[in-house]
């Protein structure tokens, strides 16, 4: 197998942000040749599948700026620093919906972009919900509406492509596979 | 339900690449503050999953600078300004892999980072597999080394977190799916 390392010979750092960075990197290239690489820095981030007592999946309705719309998905959040992931799960999933859970279940933690960003995801399912009476605020700036809908109608949803995040259109999958595995 | 918009005070452009820009928005959120968005702006992609006639998965492997490592993917690569999303998938099927497709079928399209990208992944498999005498060469700065794997072995490495990224964790279990649905 040949060698397909990529050898920095810059960095420019262009942008720091509160959430993201962006560098541009000057690379030795496997055939000698330079080129340039252009790089987002992530924090990284949870997501977490949450599933009620009587088979609902708990969606979040949120405005992407990103996007110029309104999207579904399964609650997710950023990483702080140093946070283990499944602290941030418990704590996204109860800033979200309100609920805390008796189970998290580690599904699969993935890149979401390697081309571009060095953004992982790592993706739960949450059982045993139970609503808190005094659940943590969301971030100040975060905005969602709930939404419970069957495994069926999430399926449904994702064909139609109504939802359509990576992150979510895993889960669904997943929770599909494995109803379908467990008949 | 409340709305949950987001509206655009002003736009800041702070970095414009040859895959990627990034800009900074002033927002006002639902409830009259105001924040601020990073969002980084991509031409969208698409990937393949090219299964050969004897079920063999394809994988391509090649250095992601973002990560600063190799990883193992399905095929994948960038839309071209107005390219339609099947012909950039059996063009970029053509340039890693060597071979030509009869069947192109459209899986799913998501989002893989709605909380700072635009890009969008179209996602399909290739199917009726021919390899090209003279195929198209691939960008002059890419790179990759070719895989053929089962199906299983797909599934295994995307349990031990040896594949994880988005796109290809998705297709791998998309076909899985497949396959226990077959059945």
């Amino acid at each position: 197998m040949k060698s397909l390392e990529e050898k920095t010979l810059k960095t420019e750092q262009i942008f720091t942000g509160k959430v993201i960075s962006l560098q541009v990197d000057d690379v030795e290239l496997p055939n000698g040749k330079t080129s340039k690489r252009e790089i987002v820095k992530h924090p990284g981030a949870v997501a977490v599948i949450p599933v009620t007592a009587d088979h609902k999946i708990i969606m979040v309705e949120q405005y992407r700026k990103a996007l110029e719309r309104t999207i579904v998905e399964i609650p997710a959040g950023k990483l702080e620093a140093g946070e283990k992931p499944e602290i941030c799960a418990a704590r996204e999933l109860e800033e979200e919906t309100g609920y805390e859970c008796a189970n998290l279940e580690w599904l699969i933690s993935f890149y979401t972009s390697p081309g571009f960003a060095d953004e992982i995801i790592h993706v739960y399912k949450a059982t045993g919900l139970t609503k808190k009476a005094n659940p943590a605020a969301a971030d100040e700036d975060e905005f969602v509406n709930l939404m419970e809908i069957t495994l069926e109608e999430a399926i449904q949803l994702v064909k139609e492509q109504k939802i359509f995040d990576a992150k979510t259109a895993y889960a669904v999958q997943h929770l599909q596979l494995q109803e379908v595995l467990e008949k």
